[in-house]
């Protein structure tokens, strides 16, 4: 063991990715994957393949996890909890707040430290400025190992609930979904007339430029729990013109399906005599 | 009638905002409202009031027509249209291709010129650089008021099929609902842990930043059909990954029907056999 060493464990697109950081970084990197082939093309850039996940987590006192999803993680870590005592665990599988305390709360009882993280970025990203890397759980955990963590991308860190990190990456990954779905419907729209998407695309792309401000004055609404101020664009004018979206749809030959929850929330806003309001109201009817 | 005069036919926020423009470009400005008492703060601004639509259409060559959807503008022109012969028809409401198209033919039949166009920005933006507007119809209609209609913000001619500008004006927005849809789910999950939005706000805003550029790499493979090169987030994962927004949401206590219909398309691609490719492919399930 050398605090100098790093175990990434699981090398999937990302776990590829994350070793190479922190080969690119000076350390060294001991690597394990269920699939033991993927391994290879790290050996061969220098990393150390440790033949068992067990050996992976020994090998060093930082241990970097980055699975499909927390189920896997459980499946790997818990044949070997004898030899997680003393040891770092820094997670950077998705899962849920209540996914990331039950594991914290585990690793807490096995006698290791441990860091909950989301990784804001596509692996291509990694160690690059435009990367971030939410983190949670105990500072002193944190501060400890920043420096390496550092290697991934910009490290945020959301305080000592080790679900926070988890709760805001799905957050971010909601908006993100949000643009996803938005622009699957603008791209099969302009398919459906036969024209390239890809003339059409920077049009698109530089108008949601300017809309992801929206979130900001959304806040500022939400925060006050008042939709109802300086409102320019009311949401009666823009649940009538919605309806066009399943107009022109149908005309011409597409599915409208990934607009139609938000159109049935504004809906019922309007029904509920909000329709002289903002949008950003429609939060209101996503309480349960 | 002078060529110098502008009519606006409706006068919603919107409607307000152009008049405002072509005020402030030096236009002499004649308006019509259906509620007559919003006409009231332009003609403080120096608009001329038209008694009637009728009157309206007859004090210009060139009629902007901004109300609240086609019906609105059908239910507005149909009675007159003995005056419309030798008018210019600018037609700024929201709509869709085919409306625009039959809009286009029935000005055709009573001898007025006719340019169809989507506002791209809230009112607030008209007449500053943000702006910009759709417009489809006669390039020789549209070059001879570009000049005026520029008052707007940039103006971008689409081509002559009339529907032109509608397909793209309802593109865009689908891809801005997208954004409202996301950062609606995003902010209701940070808000559920009792935190402010506020907060979060800029960092949804500056991750969705980085987030719009998706377009330009769809597109690419939208036209090539190709959904398999170089995938660096399969579906499989991205799929296994968006389970956990409806356990947090569950956790969290908010609906998460927001992000239903973009999972649904997810799973069946996956089930499709194309987990190993990338989101963009689920463009082809959006075909009816
Ligand atoms: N790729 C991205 O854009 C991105 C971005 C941010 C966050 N993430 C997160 O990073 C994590 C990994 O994503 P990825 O892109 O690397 O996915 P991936 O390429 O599909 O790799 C999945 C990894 O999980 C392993 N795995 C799955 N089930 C397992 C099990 N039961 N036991 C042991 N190992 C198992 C796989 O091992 P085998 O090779 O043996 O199958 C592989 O190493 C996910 O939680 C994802 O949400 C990814
Ligand atoms: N606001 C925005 O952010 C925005 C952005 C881009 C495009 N647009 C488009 O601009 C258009 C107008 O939007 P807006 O924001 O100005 O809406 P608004 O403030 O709600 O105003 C609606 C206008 O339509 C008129 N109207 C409605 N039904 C009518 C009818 N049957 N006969 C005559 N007039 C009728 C209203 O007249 P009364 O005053 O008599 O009710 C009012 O002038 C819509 O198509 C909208 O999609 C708006």
């Amino acid at each position: 063991m050398n605090d100098k060493t790093v175990s990434v464990v699981g090398l999937g697109d990302m776990g590829t990715a994350l070793a190479d950081a922190l080969l690119a970084a000076g350390h060294r990197v001991t690597v394990w994957n269920r699939t033991a082939a993927r391994a290879e093309p790290l050996v061969a850039r220098g990393a150390s393949r440790a033949e068992t996940a067990a050996d992976a987590i020994v090998a060093s006192q930082l241990v970097v996890i980055c699975l499909l999803d927390y189920d896997s993680v459980s499946q790997v870590l818990v044949p070997h909890t004898d030899v997680l005592a003393g040891r770092t665990l820094v997670n950077l599988t998705n899962g849920t707040p209540g996914q990331a305390r039950e594991m914290a709360a585990w690793a807490a009882d096995h006698g290791a430290d441990y860091l909950d993280g989301g990784i804001m970025a596509v692996p291509p990203m990694i160690a690059t400025p435009e990367a971030f890397v939410l983190y949670s759980g105990p500072s002193g955990t944190f501060e400890t190992w920043q420096p390496v963590l550092d290697a991934f991308g910009e490290s945020r860190y959301l305080g000592d609930d080790a679900g926070a990190a988890a709760l805001q990456d799905l957050a971010l990954l909601a908006g993100m979904y949000g643009v996803i779905a938005g622009s699957l419907h603008a791209l099969a729209l302009v398919r459906s007339t036969g024209g390239s998407t890809r003339e059409f695309a920077p049009l698109l792309s530089k108008w949601l430029q300017g809309v992801v401000t929206w979130p900001l004055a959304a806040a500022e609404q939400i925060d006050a729990g008042d939709y109802g101020e300086d409102v320019v664009s009311n949401l009666g004018m823009q649940t009538a013109g919605f309806a066009n979206h399943f107009i022109a749809a149908e005309e011409q030959g597409i599915s409208a399906e990934l607009l139609l929850p938000v159109y049935q929330l504004m809906q019922r806003r309007v029904a509920d005599g909000r329709g002289h309001e903002d949008i950003v109201g429609v939060i209101e009817l996503l309480k349960r």
